[in-house]
């Protein structure tokens, strides 16, 4: 623990990543991205939507929040992060108190994130338009007009960065370690975890 | 769902999956075999090893097991999976019903897989001694007295099938799919999901 905060003559706080968890969000896009950033040393928050009960996700795996979104509605993270599932993403795209917290990060420059449907999210709350985008494939119609749709396994516009399904959650994953902790980081994950890309 | 149970004049029953869940398990290799199995259809089964409370995996992701394993440990399954994460390993390691569980089902001629620490979980109730595995890398010396083995990211061997990681995991559940339901089933998989392999 140590090592993970100080470094010679200065402190070095890690960087904090906020994950929605609503019910119906991807099982492995969710997990997959937690994982992966905790294994690079950011500190992940995954949020309840509702509270901090189980939640259902949508090939039936349950997973608990850490907390409730309510009580870290007001805190500043490094980066804001959306899964797919098609119920987990509209349940965030419909959510007033997502849109804020999303729309403030973005203004402030931070990071926002989204995989899969994730992204019909940001379009929902009107963030980001006229930026580079992907998604899964079959929201590229919705999101086409408002953005610069790209087919690319991961996009990255400045501070936003999307990407398209559960096969691609590990290079979206790799992509935020890269943007908060850089590319040596990014690439340390790699042999460790036995990916190949 | 009544095109998951017919097919033109017959009943067609799903394969049935046991994933074992214990603390410390790795939320990725799990929630990835979960997940992929049931987009194959594949009833599957999460189990705790404790009991049905939520299981801490190794990087702080909260999972709730379907069921408690007691509750289920006489059923037959068509395929029983140890996933890794070293602590979660180590339990399966440990547990007597796990290795009950476990020889059961290698005798049946039931699929047995393992992956990342899984495997060691078969070394430890002397399972399947002299087949092909792999495990991740630094299991290697532990295994290799008692198996053949492989530096390959999945190998099957008869009913055995082990693999490497967090990063071999779509392939590992692949390769599980393909075992239980065919080839064509695994395949149709992979471009939903936007996987590359």
């Amino acid at each position: 623990m140590f090592k993970r905060f100080f470094t010679t003559n200065s402190i070095r706080m890690s960087k904090r990543a906020l994950v929605f968890l609503a019910e119906g969000a991807e099982e492995m896009e969710t997990v997959i991205t937690v994982d992966t950033l905790r294994r690079a040393n950011i500190d992940v928050t995954l949020a309840g939507l509702a509270d901090d009960e189980q939640v259902l996700c949508s090939r039936n795996v349950k997973i608990v929040p850490d907390v409730p979104l309510e009580t870290v509605k007001s805190e500043n993270f490094d980066a804001v992060i959306v899964p797919g599932g098609l119920k987990g993403a509209e349940a965030c795209a419909t959510s007033s108190l997502v849109g804020e917290i999303l729309r403030r990060h973005y203004e402030a420059n931070k990071l926002v994130a989204a995989i899969c449907a994730g992204p019909t999210c940001l379009f929902a709350h009107r963030l980001a338009f006229g930026k580079s985008i992907t998604s899964y494939p079959s929201f590229r119609e919705k999101l086409g007009a408002n953005y610069i749709y790209k087919e690319d396994r991961v996009v990255q516009d400045g501070n936003i960065i999307t990407s398209q399904g559960p096969g691609t959650s590990f290079e979206f994953a790799l992509k935020i370690v890269e943007y908060l902790e850089g590319s040596d980081k990014a690439k340390s994950l790699i042999e460790p975890m036995r990916l190949k890309l």
